[in-house]
Formats: structure tokens, C-alpha cells, sequence
């Protein structure tokens, strides 16, 4: 399994991955997830890869052999806006999965997504979430982010925590506590994460660091934030118990036998 | 959709319930999840259910017309162990599903499963989660905590904050945690929520309570979390930059294109 997580901000965007790349319990590797495809001053392009291994790094494979070839239509460097790198990504996905689909099936599921973030001169930065099928959507102000991969378990601290006004590092922020609730839920996420912030129009994306497990801030930031949770719950009163019932809701028919 | 939740505490056990019945986004119903087939003073026996609601409500209508019929194997009244239960609550799901899966099936799934919890005499408390098959696994000290439904949002909290030492209140402040994280990002689950507490011995289960949603203490544990939650990660310390990098783990070959 795998966690992506996609966040656009006013400020720009946050992009995330875990390393966990498995294919049984016993056959358990770490690989990069984020891939880029910028070029300094003028593009950044950021791949977030989710689901079957051999077909995200066929279609990353691929992009990368166009890049640069001026091709119409297959060159990534010279897509004119990031809706156009999003479409040569689904239909490069599209292409792999008709290719290798019908051998892969009966040994496990061949599809995959992505997602795909970063800014085009003279357009705002953009995300967007490509599905298997190879058609996707776009995040927005009311949908700041996006999510590929085991994405149930860090869902609450970012419904909690993102605004508008998040700048880009509280946004770096709840996204690691978000991979911090995953992984603690969930054996098949695992660090290192990589973890870009991009400015908008900044177009560079060298703010990009990545945190294995032992990793000084990333322990640190754990800790923390289990031990202020453990305070905060502590302080919070305890549920009324069944005496207190008058100012209660009751069902109105519990039936009991 | 539903999110059910049993604890299992040396100090007893914690069950809750959602209330959200929906066969689509619009026919929306309050139901109760959350059934009782106790006999006070002796034994405390709590249903909850999740899945297919005319399934679910079968098997319990099916177990309250043979509670107290004495026949053998089908009384859930003078089954000898909570054991014994959760082989009835399997074999009368499995009865339900037999008899009307193969109808129900092009309209929807028929599945359901149970959560059973309670007391026995001569028993200490225990917790079973009976899936759709009709077979079960139980909860222990290693594993203190099933779910049944929507389970991921509500998970990190549990894993959290739960342990030995917690107490009945501590564990239902829990639950009702999970449960807010949970409808936070997921329309599919809603209060009012059932809670009972069940103290080991007492064989009694008075200490049930019903939260709706505007009651006075579930909106204020929700409001206080949130405001907590939210001044605990603005005082975390920001993600460090990349200019900071040489302390930081490097991915062995980020590919740049």
C-alpha cells in the first residue's frame, strides 16, 4: 500500500509521499514515489504514484523517455498547462494498463493513480488526482486536497486543521501528522516520506526534504504530538453517565428483551 | 454506511453505535444499532450491527423470538457462554443471508456483521466480531478493540490512546473521539450515538447513554478537541527547510528529469 497527499494553498502546495513498496509480507522494499519533472524558473511538475509498482514506474518510465523530445502531445516539458500534463499522464497510465493489463490480473491488480501537482508559468498552481481509468479531477478552494493510496486514516487532522489561511509550513506540518496517523494504523505505510513545499511562483522546487524513520524533527514531531494528545483527551470531562440521563437524547424505543 | 465500536478493558467494556441508515443520498433514516438481550443481575448481552439493514434487523428479530423459548442452540437467553453467542448471532446471520442473498443481491449487498459484547456468569467480559460468514474473532489484551463499518477515521485515536489502564470513562471519551473524527469525513456516519459502559461484574447495563447532536456534552467535548487539537499543532514546531538538508536522511536517487 501507499500514501500520497496532495494540499493547494493560496500559498501553494504541499506534496507528500511514503516508501513503502510491498508485495507480500515477505517481500517488503522502499521506493520513491515522488517524481520530478521541473524545469527551474519557469515549471514545476511533482508525480505522486499510488497502487501496482511496475505500472506507475512504466508510466514515469515512459514520460521520461518523451521528455524533452518536443513530440506533440508526449512531451511532459512542453505540456502548455498542467491540465495537459494531467491528461498525458492518464493516457500514458491508459496505454500501460491496456498494454500489460490482461497478463498482470491473475497475479494481482494492475491499476494505479497519481497525483499530479506543481505550476506552469502563466497559469496558478494546480493538483490534480488521475484515477486508473485515466481521467481525473482538480482540488480547489473547497476541496484543498487530494488524497491516492491508504487515505482514510489521515483524513480527520487535515478536515480538522487545513484553511485558507494555512501557510505552507503548518500545512508541511499536518501533513506529516497525517502520515503519522496512518502509519500508526496501518503497517503497509512507512517512512522515509518525501515532502516538497513549492511557493507559488516560486517555480522551484528545491524545498523538497525527505524524513526516514530516525529522523531527528520527524521523532521529535511524533512524540509531541502523542504526548499532547494524551494531555488534551485527559482534560477533556468524561461522559455523562446514565443518572445524568434526563438532559439526555433518548432513542425513542431501545428495545430491549 | 454505520461505525460501530466495542472496547474490551480490564475495567469492562465500552460499546457504541452510530444512527445513520441510508439506502442512498436521498432516503436518509435514524436507526438504532445497538441491541440489548440482557437478563439483569446474571448476564449483559449487546448486539451491533452493521451492513445490510433489513439483514441486520432479521437476525435480531429472529433472536428475540426464540429469547427465552429454551430451545436448545437457539436461546440466546440460557446460551452458557458469550462463546455460544456469537455461534448463534453467526448461524442465524448465516440463515438470514441463505434465505435471502440471492434476492436481495442485484438490488445490493446483503452482508452484515456484529459486534457481540457483554458478561456472562462465571465468565469475565468478552467481545466478539462475527463477519458476514458467519465466523468470528474475539478481542484480548493484545487486540482491545473491534470495529465494524466505517472504521478507518476513528482508528488512529484508539490506537493512541487506549491501554490497559484505561478506565470505562477513558475509553468512552475514546469511542466518542473516534466517532467525532469519523463524521467528520464521513457523511455515512451520524449521531445520535449509543453509548454503554459496562463495568466488569456489574452485569448490569443501566450506564447507557444517547448522545444527539446538538447534546450539551457532545458538542462541547467536540468544540474543546477541535480548539485543543488546533492550538497542540499550531505549537508544534515547523518542518525544517531543505536548506537544513545536511541533517536530514537523502533518497538515494531522486530521479530529476
Amino acid at each position: 500500500m501507499t500514501y500520497c497527499l496532495g494540499i493547494l494553498l493560496p500559498a501553494g502546495l504541499v506534496l507528500a509521499s511514503d516508501s513503502r513498496s510491498s508485495a507480500g509480507v515477505d517481500q517488503i522494499a522502499l521506493v520513491n514515489k515522488l517524481s520530478l519533472f521541473s524545469i527551474p524558473g519557469s515549471r514545476v511538475v511533482t508525480l505522486l504514484a499510488a497502487g501496482n509498482l511496475a505500472t506507475t514506474q512504466a508510466v514515469v518510465a515512459a514520460l521520461r523517455q518523451t521528455a524533452g523530445s518536443r513530440l506533440p502531445d508526449q512531451d511532459i516539458h512542453t505540456a502548455q498547462t498542467l491540465f495537459d500534463v494531467a491528461v498525458l499522464v492518464g493516457r500514458t497510465l491508459r496505454d500501460v494498463i491496456a498494454r500489460d493489463g490482461d497478463y498482470v490480473q491473475s497475479y494481482g491488480d494492475p491499476s494505479a493513480s497519481f497525483l499530479v501537482g506543481g505550476q506552469i508559468e502563466g497559469e496558478p498552481p494546480r493538483l490534480f488526482q488521475i484515477y486508473s481509468a485515466g481521467n481525473f479531477v482538480e482540488a480547489s478552494d473547497r476541496s484543498r486536497f487530494l488524497q491516492i493510496g491508504e487515505t482514510k486514516y489521515g483524513k480527520p487532522i487535515l478536515d480538522r486543521g487545513l484553511s485558507a489561511e494555512s501557510n505552507l509550513d503548518e500545512g508541511a506540518k499536518l501533513a506529516l501528522l497525517s502520515f503519522d496517523a496512518t502509519i500508526r494504523s496501518n503497517l503497509s505505510v512507512e517512512a522515509p516520506i518525501d515532502l516538497l513545499r513549492y511557493a507559488t511562483d516560486s517555480f522551484s522546487d528545491a524545498n523538497l526534504v525527505t524524513f526516514d524513520k530516525q529522523d531527528a524533527y520527524w521523532t521529535d514531531l511524533r512524540q509531541r504530538y502523542s504526548d499532547g494528545l494524551a494531555a488534551l483527551v485527559d482534560k477533556l470531562p468524561s461522559p455523562p453517565r446514565r443518572v445524568d440521563g434526563a438532559r439526555l437524547y433518548r432513542a425513542p424505543k431501545l428495545q430491549r428483551s
